[in-house]
């Protein structure tokens, strides 16, 4: 019986062989398109000292860090010197400041590691999850956003997602549109976490909680006069039965950027805001990825350190988004001394394996057996026949089990089963004799005898390696 | 100036790009060479609970665990709850107490993952670095250990590791030379300490430290002349000028063999221990791992867990080991409340590639640009042109990178010569009259023209795409 004390630590998890495939599938199909679009990999240690991540995530974050406890004499004190790794754009921006020197002029990273946080495990909620990060540092240009998209956009495509909606918004028409609408600065904080919940509580719970959170009625009045006038835009997705959806889409931005740029105005940052949105657009229409961006001037996200363009990923069927990110243009200024131009995205690993797996997207082969044939021992004296067997066999690049011991061979096949490997090698008395192989295909159950003399054994090898590719079928080796 | 806010945390390091393409290619090696013998994937959380790791690696480990600190309200007692793993057998053998019903019978696992220890930083030692562990389970045959060692031994020669050698002991044989010599139970482990110091300090270090550990002089002889024997099997080896290496290393173990036989004698255990290092030997002969095995019976390994066969591998120019491993028939008993037989090796991943470093033995495409061609920016105006040119060599799949902004033609092609980027492409005025494609090859400083029409522009795919396969030479491709 297992008990208490052989589970994993609360909210993290072991992952067993076929888990393991899955996530290496996903990594190294993120891993391709992000180096197709020139980017570089970093890793950074699990450990930060304790100072380079607080205070960078807000008072909640803070609460969330897994702090480290000094070691030796200083154990006692109850002090922590270090802690887990947070997010991997505190230490992106820690990085660029030491090494500014041997870096680019534009660092175009990806980096795909665990991140640790604090939080009461929920379903697809753990304490140690893996983010998929890219960013580019160095330009202010909207390229770098409409690349970052694009890329994000791609690796899901390559995993197969096909219906995803990336929503645009950004920080400074936020600004914009709540100034404009005569919020006091002090309560931005506040408006917008209740204009979050629009897609959730619809217009009359956000008009509720604009009011709860002191917003006085008149701003509250214009800011909800703006977004339900929003709705509007939606029409023109409905031309989608008239026109193709790239072209419903863009109706409905051109609509949305319209309205932007009437409730904005003159405001300075703000109208510079709206015109960064229209160049992603613009610089999007070049790759198929302008039909799944959704301008959506609800869209807040928490992190504080966000200056411009702000960006999620969703699916229908998944509460959270599939990844984030945004232009964020001062934190690389707090390690650094003087401001960096930065912005990122990140993919998020599990919620994209827990929608790949509901919606079964992963390639049959990546669940397939441990190893192409597993090569029994017919007894003790027979151990260095199979042995060498088993070895021939990998130097021709197959993957080989060799049953660890000598017993009935009835068990070894039995195991072989039971492990889902497709052929098993025996070699019997009369093999032995003979100077011959039997292998057993387990799926159709039946046994093909080759000869292993030196000058015919590579009908053998052939034999094998054409079935594997076969079997392969297309799917992605595990491993490879 | 970096300042010292920014640097890695004390004993941790950062890894820019080519460090990490080194590691990544190292790792690939290792676990293409693993699957192949049908090891299968396994990881664990950075994490465990505290309970899980105290007392499992003596009193010193104990002292270099990185301990957590309990959160919210128990923050302030200074109490941990959590640590960070240690090293990858622990959580296997939790693992395996855990899943027993999950996993087969013969639970074959690897796994590549970071440890942490907070030793005292040195040159090649650090607070968080890789292990690479492989794992068998459920079988007490020494066919394990003979493929544990050809399959660490098969990975090294991946890399291109041709000079180590594999020392083998046995924990059995050990006692058994030790009581036979006399030595109380209580001092086997001063006497091995000693024993275990006949490289660096010569007999003569060896007896002095035996006496001072308080062995008693007429069992300290005993040993001395057992160990000294063992020098004149030496000769076996000489004798590689007359026949080849492995014949010379067969005629020496077998010689160490004899002398243990003798030695041993009846005491049981020791016996038994020999006669596992005489299969182990046999079962090697079918693998060319055997002229690289030595038998060595000062080897003795520190980690208390184990009870069988002991391994370590060492190049001459390292002065610690590529890695070790051992048979440990205990360890999962004390989570599961009964022993399953195991036994695995571990490679080092950081000394594996400070040795490669220095020898020089990457393959030089690792070190190699980020990007297959850079695609320019001519102007504000043609920003759309240039990321569908990039989109489309992408597609293609090229490595693409994409200056990020319009800027002076001259310093686009200065930034990607830095970089290293083979390939330039430059869409200029004149280009885009004709649709045209520039490629400037920068190691050539030539310029060519290639027709961008849609009926044409194959020519220009197909001719990127040869010549980067003309740089690859063979090495293995980044990220692929």
């Amino acid at each position: 019986m297992p008990s208490p004390k052989t589970q994993p630590a609360r909210g993290m998890r072991d992952f067993l062989p076929a888990d393991v495939r899955k996530r290496e599938y996903v990594i190294s199909v993120i891993k391709q398109v992000y180096e197709r679009y020139g980017f570089e990999p970093l890793e950074t240690p699990a450990v930060e000292n304790i100072e380079t991540l607080m205070g960078k995530y807000g008072e909640e974050g803070n609460q969330l860090i897994f702090k480290i406890l000094k070691r030796g004499e200083h154990e006692k004190t109850g002090a922590a010197d270090l802690a887990l790794r947070y997010d991997l754009t505190v230490p992106l921006a820690r990085v660029v400041a030491q090494y500014q020197n041997e870096l680019p002029k534009f660092f175009k990273r990806y980096q795909i590691q665990p991140v640790w946080r604090a939080d009461r495990p929920a379903r697809g909620r753990f304490r140690e999850f893996y983010q998929c990060d890219v960013d580019v540092l160095g330009s202010q240009s909207m390229v770098v956003e409409a690349e970052l998209i694009a890329a994000a956009s791609d690796a899901l495509v390559a995993l197969g997602f096909k219906d995803f909606t990336i929503r645009l918004n950004h920080r400074q028409v936020l600004t914009g549109i709540l100034d404009q609408a005569g919020v006091a600065p002090e309560k931005h904080g506040d408006a917008l976490m209740a204009l979050d919940k629009m897609d959730k509580v619809g217009p009359e719970g956000v008009a509720r909680e604009l009011r709860d959170r002191g917003i006085v009625d008149e701003s509250a009045v214009r800011l909800m006069r703006f977004f339900e006038g929003l709705a509007g835009a939606q029409h023109a997705l409905y031309l989608v039965d008239l026109v193709d959806a790239g072209t419903a889409r863009a109706a409905y931005n051109a609509d949305v950027l319209g309205r932007l740029v009437e409730f904005v105005g003159a405001h300075e940052s703000g109208a510079s805001g709206v015109d960064d949105l229209r160049q992603i657009l613009q610089f999007s229409k070049a790759s198929d990825v302008a039909a799944r961006i959704k301008l959506d001037p609800t869209l807040a996200r928490g992190l504080a350190y966000y200056t411009g363009a702000i960006i999620e990923i969703n699916v229908a069927d998944l509460a959270g988004s599939l990844g984030g990110g945004g232009r964020y243009d001062n934190l690389v200024g707090m390690f650094l001394g003087k401001d960096v131009a930065a912005c990122g995205f990140s993919l998020g690993l599990e919620r994209i394996i827990v929608v790949m797996s509901e919606r079964e997207m992963f390639p049959p082969a990546l669940v397939s057996s441990p190893a192409d044939v597993m090569v029994t021992i017919w007894n003790e004296e027979s151990v260095n026949e199979s042995i060498a067997l088993a070895n021939e066999l990998r130097s021709r690049g197959l993957r080989v089990e060799l049953y660890p011991q000598a017993d009935k061979i009835g068990n070894q096949i039995k195991y072989a089963n039971a492990r889902r490997i497709p052929y098993v090698a025996i070699v019997g008395e009369d093999e032995r004799i003979k100077h011959e192989v039997a292998i057993r295909d387990m799926e159709r159950e039946e046994q093909l005898r080759f000869s292993f003399e030196p000058t015919a054994k590579e009908k053998l090898f052939a034999w094998l390696n054409e079935r594997k590719a076969g079997e392969a079928g297309g799917g992605i080796k595990p491993g490879a």
